[in-house]
């Protein structure tokens, strides 16, 4: 596999006379690919029925006719403002109802079906006047789904749309009361139309109530995005993706990625720790400027895995951006730091965002390769170390992780209905547990719900998974390794109601969640030995042995040699101590690294980043602050 | 008195074929009680007008059959669905002017009349049917008014409703425009129907007009509660319950009391402490598995007042619960000592919410005396363990208690609407004055503010009302004990302003408040010898005698031997000196009692409950965590 | 120029009967006038179209009568609840589109032309009857634009205006679309009508749209305040006045102030402090009852310039307020301070607020210089002897201010749309920079962004000023001083765009801000030597002269003899350093004050206020707390 990387670029935002210049400095900063297209709606379309391709035939032609690979993006996150006449009510509505407007982005609600139809206008008109095209050597179908929170909608479409949706699932309001347990405070309905929206409630709506919406918006999300992949199949046979962004759940990605060809995302790893991931105002000052170590990394193994192997960096921060709460300038090399660190983990191209940066309108704040006067910034360099770098080493490939990590977004959405705790989300257990991972030095592959094989593995992960699926319980069945699922894996069923008998029901290991504690941060639950749980505890019961107990006598972790069930939320120290019994007992070697450093193996290399601010020791090697490392795994 | 437990059951949330079980199980446990129906609404009138009432009868049948008493509840705060298709506007609404949806319970307007009138045809139907029954010992009205905010409602049928309730008040725009000072910034009415409820104004509404929406939102509920009340008297002669919640001052507790038998309410004390009490993060921490030693207590005072001298517990929380923040589960020995208190306190009865844990719906999370699969939770041998211990005391009685604190709704709602200060709420003051009290060992009975015979007290507090009553007055001129009245006693007249001349208005006490300051937390004023005032300070002018200074020489009580004014609010610290020194002025023997211990005597018993996590010692005995102590009173 | 004392009174507010007392009473504190009429529209007019002036003609007599000189004002920020039915739509609405409602004051949208109409309306008929009268000395139009949030409103109405001032602006949507940068998100527009207002979009709008609303909502108030000044100046020759209030940025003073005769402004130093200023708690609370050593200050000098010279105090606070979060009472002597430095800094007139406390209505823990019981409250006594301290004082007149500081609406509002950090805001830097100068002992002017000449000054301030004024720019390239400018100043286009060449564009010195970072609390920028910049840093590039750099080696400040560029916004010690250098290599003299002690020099007279809670030594004379000290200049 050949390492490749681009850059974002808007022909659109420029004088035509500058395009030749701006591919010609692209090439000479060894960028093969640039993606263009995907906000230029009002462009391509200024009057309704009207299509004007010329100025887009002739941007083509010139980065292409430069020697770069083009992705070009259908441009429906950015619908014209004509749309809206046509189309009064096809904007989403915020959780009181009010219509989120006009006049920024991502002005639709994915369940509008009029909107819908153009949208699969758009594509087929794309695909029919560029799908053949030979500069076209990939296709990104609209731009960060969910991105300001986007999915879910409250307005009347949605709502039609969702009484649609739960006639089809329920086909009777009977089975409907009695799957959602509506008896509870005489909340039955007689007809599906009588059903609203879990918006506005006296107090909380029904849990599967609110699931069943979840899982309705999370439906639009792929259905929207299969309209498009269908119609522009017909047209081209170059790959399709989506752009996804970082720590999002509101929606399935598995689903949306089984329809596409490539994963990409979009990554801003300081502007994602400032705005986006818990953490104490120590950590965040100690990685202001280079990012959390293990946020680009999570989600690098996520989307290879949504990408069904197949992983892009759509789009790389370059320097300060516009959005976060406060936007420092990266630290020198990060730029490179976080374009090695992708291309470690699998990916096959990273394209930084953007070109030139903007002078004008919203992101005019956001850097670019090039500053608003076209002078280089200081990524631009960076970039073409990067693209220098690709001679000195062979292709890596993408090692087999010893470890595993289960990723579920339905349990995602399950834990937002049913916190059962302040501030409790189902992708902070995930990620702590991904980074206890790391921290051992251990490669990791994330896995969907429903993986049916895990004998590649020696450990996997499993946790906050609210429902084992059919095949997966049976993967963990047949598991030779050591699985470690829980706290609240397979305690609900389908609905969100508690089964009984009580769960998990684990094959060959009798252990059942008793009874569930949410705690406050001053309250931890002491282990036997040494670490503590916190957030969560579960009071297990059943004939499993128990591995790990806590002070009180309750069990901490119980089951058998390969598969156990973990009764609460580890610590960080304890989460390692954990992980590291586990990998002893699997002969997994595990590293102790300093903070901020990581690693990651490929094929034939082993890649070190180090993420703090200052030179860090590995094994002998000084590595600076934010500089790479790689040497030939012996 | 004889002392009796009961539970909560659901019979519609069960297979018919498990209530005999069920019965049997209950009263094996040692209960007495069940209480039924509350939420079953559309279980009993699927159709409307089509009632089903075979599977309630064959329920009473069971549950009476195996000896239980059966507490039956009218189902009205949960309207079925159809409920609202005949009234689509019985909807309340909330500050924003936007419908609180179906889809959870308490989804009505209590000023609606339609609704109101389906509730006493309710009430009627099942007195009608069950008045008489044998089984049904007592009825439950509604269920816990206000819960979730639901007194107050912003909707067109309650702007209605108080138009009319001002015109009913007021008789002329111009007695109202003179009440409420509307000269002020020209804010005359010409007309009842131009006064719109006091939401949504460009800064805050006239204080009295504030004041009138309280008045007339409380008087809803207590119309609301009588319909029922009145109806169901004219078929049955067992007595009628309301089941309060903990710190609710939206309505008049002392109006909806006075149309009923018995004041109970639902005792959550884990969940009361994280939601809704203020508290430093260690007292927080320290009472995470047992709630506030001084919560229950002020409850059970207070709503034995609201019920004439009889008080039940409704619902007693047995384990976690769903709602909180955080819902760790309560220390073993809990479930038990929370009961004790109440009979200490006088409760007749005590009801554990809920018999088994529902695997479903909102509460799927909140525990019972049984596990969702039937499995007995740790609570029920707490109960058993209560039941048990009944036999070994005779029936305690109630003993008078020395002292006696004042406790106002309308004055709370005169805070509400006039703080002065950030947070400042009158429930705090009155519940410091009541933790100082207990805190120095004394029993305590609330009393309303139109008390008229303090005889059998020493000691009375009267903090915070806003305008004292006339009976209240001639009660404290009459006084031969000690009452401590103020801050912000008497200050005010019903309109909410300041009289002029201005208050207390005290008999034979010559004391005025000429100035007022609210502090911020950082700000204390500094007593004589030592102590300190926080949150608030009134300057006193008068001829009184000053009994406390501050450091700079301003009054810090005035008074003579029988009516002091305090001027400001003390700390923890200096209330107890307070409390102290005014006891011992008056013969009352106080106690210095460890961190979490606290004491409640009846006729024949002093009761010592240990709410600290660890062991105290009472005068040589040593007291358990959670440990309750006896012992006959010489 | 004589200094004189006024108040503020209601004569609707008391029987008839009192007035003449008050009046009698006002005389004897010294007071010479009297502010009436500003709320009492429904006294005028009760009835639409009948107006009722006897009442008021009777208390103008009996003031005047009195020796009193009168403030009339127009009562326009009380329309009464008729003009609701006339003018339905004439509500403004908050930012979710609720209309702001009837019941407390400014309930108008200042772009509804209806009501801009009865505002005339009620201007000339108050004009026409009281422009002549010989008691009537000065008019106050409406009374604290923007109070509440009042100027922004996302009414009908204000959506119809403002798509009718683009139109103006424009004259094109397609010069529209280039000025926004529309091409960006597909954002353009084909007709004005299409343009909504910039509230509930999905994301953030454009900036320039936003921009465009906030000068548009700033019109709107030019535009409201010019149709009563209009009309009153044919009928009085009387100055006209409006009250602002501090710390409100949401419309142009200078241009309000450019249609009056007089700036005043409402100067409550201790709810300020609490409501409206950032600070340490430790400095909230070392000046909780002094308010700000420099807030009051600042906003002498900047209305002093808006008044073109003429400076009253409208309103001064003389003890508790009752709308800050917590209200204590000032230290005695802080009302005759805040007089004193009110003079100093060129009042001509200090109005208290109020005369006596209402004891009704939003206000009536609103402490006055008479307690609602008519007895003195203190500030009384302080009042008198500020009127008896005239005497010992010629007239001091102002002198000349050797620093400036260049102040300018429209920057603010362009940082508000493009913060670029969090909590950052314009006023909050250049009151650092107003401090720093304060704090070094200079007198400073304020001056608006169109300032042509500078040669007054040895030193001017101009940070963030987003975009000099042409007038400014050659002002600044004549200066013979040494200007400060930066951060962020000259950095944007008209439109907001990035300008290229990259800003500052500076007479003869070459700078260019390459690159913009914003900083979290935690992190710093270390200057070489010492100091550091916090909030905000910009990297410079360019030929001029380094004057000053960052510890890593980028330029801190830059820039040649008379003209220098700061790059980042410095602490509080590194601000007092960089201020004192330039001062010492201007000659000019300055001084290390106390804490909390502040100097202000006149004409003829040096004065010193001790705004510390503790008495403060100045060259060997100790200043009590709250004490002022004058000193004849030598």
């Amino acid at each position: 596999m050949k390492r490749t990387l681009g850059v974002c670029y808007y022909p659109e935002h420029w004088p035509e006379d500058q395009w030749a210049e701006d591919a010609a400095g692209m090439v000479a900063a060894g960028l093969s690919w640039v993606r263009i297209g995907e906000f230029a709606w009002a462009r391509m379309e200024a009057v309704p029925g009207t299509l004007t391709w010329d100025w887009l035939d002739r941007a083509i032609d010139v980065l292409g006719n430069a020697g770069l690979k083009i992705i070009l993006g259908t441009p429906t996150a950015t619908p014209p403002r004509w749309m809206l006449d046509k189309y009064p009510d096809m904007l989403a509505a915020d959780a009181q109802g009010n219509p989120r407007k006009f006049g920024s982005r991502r002005h639709y609600d994915f369940s509008h079906m009029g909107y819908r139809d153009e949208c699969r206008r758009i594509a087929r008109l794309m695909g029919e006047r560029y799908g053949k095209n030979p500069h076209i050597a990939a296709w990104q179908i609209d731009n960060e789904y969910d991105c300001h929170d986007t999915t879910i909608s409250y307005s009347d479409v949605a709502r039609r749309g969702f009484q649609d949706w739960l006639a089809q699932t329920y086909q009777s309001t009977d089975a409907l009361n009695r799957a959602w347990g509506n008896v509870f405070w005489s909340m039955d309905y007689d007809t599906f139309d009588q059903i609203d929206l879990p918006n506005l409630t006296v107090t909380e709506p029904n849990h599967p109530h609110q699931l069943a919406f979840r899982r309705f918006s999370s439906d639009q999300v792929v259905a929207f995005n299969k309209v498009q992949a269908d119609e522009l199949r017909q047209h081209t046979d170059a790959p399709l993706i989506h752009n996804y962004m970082g720590r999002i759940t509101s929606f399935d990605h598995w689903k949306v990625g089984a329809d596409l060809d490539i994963a990409s995302w979009d990554s801003y790893p300081i502007g994602f720790l400032s705005d986006r991931l818990e953490g104490t105002a120590e950590e965040k000052q100690k990685f202001l400027r280079q990012g959390h170590p293990d946020m680009q990394a999570f989600h690098h193994d996520l989307y290879r895995a949504v990408g069904k192997g197949r992983l892009w960096v759509m789009e790389q921060q370059p320097g300060p951006v516009n959005w976060a709460p406060y936007n420092p300038a990266p630290l020198p090399g990060m730029a490179r730091l976080w374009a090695w660190e992708a291309f470690a983990h699998g990916a096959e191209t990273v394209c930084y965002f953007r070109w030139r940066q903007a002078p004008f309108a919203q992101e005019q704040m956001h850097a670019g390769l090039l500053r608003p006067d076209r002078a280089p910034a200081p990524a631009l360099a960076e970039a073409r170390q990067v693209a220098d770098e690709f001679a000195q080493l062979p292709d890596v490939g993408t090692a087999q992780a010893q470890a595993a990590l289960i990723f579920d977004y339905e349990s995602a959405w399950a834990w937002d209905v049913q916190p059962q705790g302040a501030d409790f989300e189902m992708f902070r257990l995930a990620f702590a547990a991904y980074r206890a991972l790391r921290r051992c030095g251990l490669n990791v592959d994330i896995l969907p719900p429903d993986t049916a094989d895990l004998s590649a593995y020696k450990l996997v992960l499993a946790p906050g998974i609210m429902t084992l699926s059919d095949p997966l319980r049976a993967a963990l069945a047949a598991f030779k390794g050591t699985a470690l699922i829980g706290p609240r894996t397979d305690t609900k069923t389908q609905e969100l109601e508690i089964p009984v008998p009580l769960g998990p029901q684990l094959p060959e290991v009798d252990i059942s969640v008793a009874l569930t504690e949410s705690l406050p941060p001053s309250e931890q639950i002491t282990l036997q030995g040494s670490g503590q749980f916190v957030h969560w505890f579960e009071h297990l019961e059943g004939n499993a042995k128990v591995r790990l107990a806590t002070q009180s006598g309750h069990p901490a972790i119980m089951g058998g040699d390969h598969l156990r069930y973990l009764a609460g939320w580890p610590d960080e120290a304890t989460f390692d101590r954990i992980i590291r019994d586990l990998c002893a007992a699997q002969g997994i070697v595990t590293h102790y690294l300093p903070e901020g450093l990581r690693i990651r193996d490929t094929d034939t290399h082993r890649f070190v980043f180090n993420y703090a601010p200052e030179p860090q020791d590995w094994q002998g090697t000084t590595i600076p602050a934010a500089g790479v490392h790689w040497a030939v795994l012996t």
